[in-house]
């Protein structure tokens, strides 16, 4: 009894698991695409205020600076799914194929600007200028090593 | 002495909100209307998984739906900003002028899907799924009352 249990509960995962493959897998390529677009405006978006402080061009306000970092910090994780395999064309993408074809190495550079995304919002809310400022060069840094070597910009 | 100190403070603070606000103003109609469309592409992304366990078409998953309406709670706030004066035109929008027009209205309704996103949030991690499915409605139907009279879908 207690086995049959266990298989009916063992089958319901797999048909769970199955059925939310299943419904990964419908995400149409262009649908993909224009999320992860959509993630990367919601970034830009955050980050223009961010780098008007940088550059001396607004004033600091620490508040500002958090808010902003603590968004892009919970934006970033939500990147990846953005990347399906397939979605590499469907409509107009900056994405280089390549991403598919290293996709470890992807993941890793992703991993790289969630860590840093996270570490800038954890030291803007402690409200230290310099340290803020140190972090935000680590965190560009993220985003354009992944830019140079997996975006297309004409 | 002190007087001085407290008219330079002023200043510094009142020049501040200029710089804050000169620097909003320079956003572009069609950046705003951009980033709009992209926080509401996001909130369509992590809301299509949940419809599709509130239809029945996936198994229940209280993990993942939590995690959807966390993240939909947390974009909520980010969509009035898309808004600024003068984006109602610039570049392909389905949102009608009338929310400039009846701005106190639309923040108010606003302000309402913020609150329902951030109640279905808190009963998804919860846990409890009638709870979450009578949430889930009000939540649509704060959106809804907002497409209803501000946008328009040909």
């Amino acid at each position: 009894m207690k086995a049959s249990i266990r298989k009916i509960a063992v089958l319901t995962s797999v048909a769970a698991a199955l059925a939310s493959a299943l419904a990964a897998a419908a995400v149409k390529p262009e649908t993909a695409i224009h999320y992860r677009q959509s993630v990367y405006t919601m970034i830009g978006w955050n980050f223009a205020p961010m780098v008007a402080m940088i550059k001396d061009k607004t004033p600091w306000d620490s508040a500002e600076f958090a808010k902003h970092a603590d968004r892009i910090a919970s934006l970033t994780p939500q990147l990846l799914e953005g990347f399906p395999e397939g979605s590499d064309k469907g409509a107009e993408t900056e994405a280089k194929p390549e991403i598919w074809q290293n996709m470890d190495d992807f993941k890793s550079k992703m991993s790289d600007l969630v860590r840093e995304t996270k570490a800038l919002s954890d030291v803007a809310k402690a409200g230290d200028e310099a340290k803020t400022r140190e972090q935000f060069k680590k965190t560009a840094g993220a985003c354009k090593s992944c830019h140079d070597k997996y975006r297309s910009e004409e």
